[in-house]
């Protein structure tokens, strides 16, 4: 099955559009996981228990490993041992490389890790995607418009007579044989991320950017998903994961993430 | 002192641009390592031994120790151990993430394995770069015009009547504050090269793709480096990590780093 028809295949099925970001930062963690050998691994582990029935993936921003050294690797790997198969895993690495280094990070990402998806820069053009882009399965989110400030230095330049990441979004919609390529889109630019769903009305969009970074939930779904309400994936990270600092963290997690899956599945039946 | 003064100091007190890339594939290693418990490890300190005087630095592209997991990890650490402090480590990792997630990938590069210098991706701007460049003594190769063939893909594109990769250049320049930040510009672009030394006048550029990937090494040399034959670091991978399959290897890479950096010289004073 390509990535783009299991996406809509789990998101019907878990009715859920929200992906957790597991950004987990061991500075803000709760003191009563502190004590464990690997805090990251049993935090990591009880918000996943708490919250699995309500996501239709987990997003893993490899900076945060990394930050860790091989403890780090270690707590990547216990962590994806927790997702249940169903959930879809996205490796968030933002990885771009000429085509020989990029095989090894897909790899180490697909083969080794087997994450269900990637996330990709666009800059170092066709070579630097396909590794990653020759596995039907695997989804492949190629950063197009990004929530951040600096998106607007090189993603909003005009080339002929439109913005850069649009140029990157028409040249996405060719290479995507295989139906697992998508965009990252911020929920940050809600008038471009409408422009977005429209140039790309098939594709994935990978949608951070709503809860800390001010992103609004209700255009970032009704704008984000396609015609039928599937396809958007709804990143939450810091509101769900220290929704509490307290002992009662992951029953805490669990209700911000209810409560952002039903606030979501009322704006995929209501137009704006 | 600034990363782009100590560059200049460390080429001249070596009498090289030479950089070595470290990018050691377990699957090309000769026989006689093969049997060590760290086979990588093995091989880079025989390499590193036997080239420390004849270059500027050593790259090390992450990607070929990621693919190794856990192992990698502590093969990076390894590897960095054996480098004398007076040669420039570069992390070829090619980043770019928002902010805060960036933040953690500077403070793993540079904080915590201590490198001297890293790659970074442009496309999602300054607030993506700007951890890395708020350490003076850190080097960071933004990546401008790419040795791959993908280059041609988004790099090319026009903008305002200039390429891409110039726009780039262009803030880069302005973003150059610290006296840190430098170039990635591909060998096997002489033209372009050249073109992008004379926007970037005193700027470090990091030179990829002589060697296996076909750039002509007389052109990147003088097109390369700064008016008094400095900032260029020209970068050679597999034709001296590969010099010799047989047990012999590390004379052999050290043969072909000789070969090279004397050519690399002799250049140097040559006008085009």
């Amino acid at each position: 099955m390509t990535f783009t028809d299991r996406l809509r295949s789990v998101q019907e099925e878990c009715r859920s559009l929200l992906c957790i970001g597991l950004d987990t930062d061991p500075a803000k963690l709760p003191v009563t996981v502190m004590s464990a050998a690997d805090p990251v691994v049993v935090f990591n582990r009880q918000v996943i228990e708490a919250t699995r029935d309500l996501v239709c993936a987990y997003k893993l921003n490899l900076a945060f490993y990394e930050a860790l050294g091989e403890r780090g690797w270690h707590a990547l790997r216990e962590t994806l041992a927790a997702i249940p198969p169903e959930v879809i895993t996205i490796a968030d690495g933002k990885r771009g490389d000429i085509g020989n280094s990029s095989e090894l990070y897909a790899r180490s990402l697909i083969t080794g890790l087997r994450f269900g998806a990637s996330t990709v820069h666009p800059y170092m053009g066709f070579d630097s995607i396909e590794p990653f882009l020759r596995h039907p399965e695997h989804g492949v989110f190629v950063l197009a418009l990004t929530s951040n400030p600096g998106a607007k230095d090189f993603q909003y330049l005009t080339v002929n007579g439109k913005p850069l990441y649009e140029q990157v979004i028409a040249r996405v919609r060719k290479w995507n044989t295989h139906n697992n390529l998508g965009l990252v889109a911020g929920a940050t630019r809600p008038a471009q991320l409408k422009r977005i769903r429209s140039l790309a009305p098939g594709l994935p969009l990978l949608i951070p950017g709503v809860g800390a970074q001010g992103g609004d939930l209700k255009r970032a779904v009704t704008y984000g998903c396609d015609s039928r309400g599937f396809l958007g994936i709804i990143n939450a990270g810091r509101s769900v994961l220290y929704a509490s600092s307290g002992p009662d963290f992951a029953a805490a997690a669990r209700q911000a993430a209810q409560t952002m899956r039903d606030e979501i599945n009322r704006y995929r039946v209501t137009s704006v």
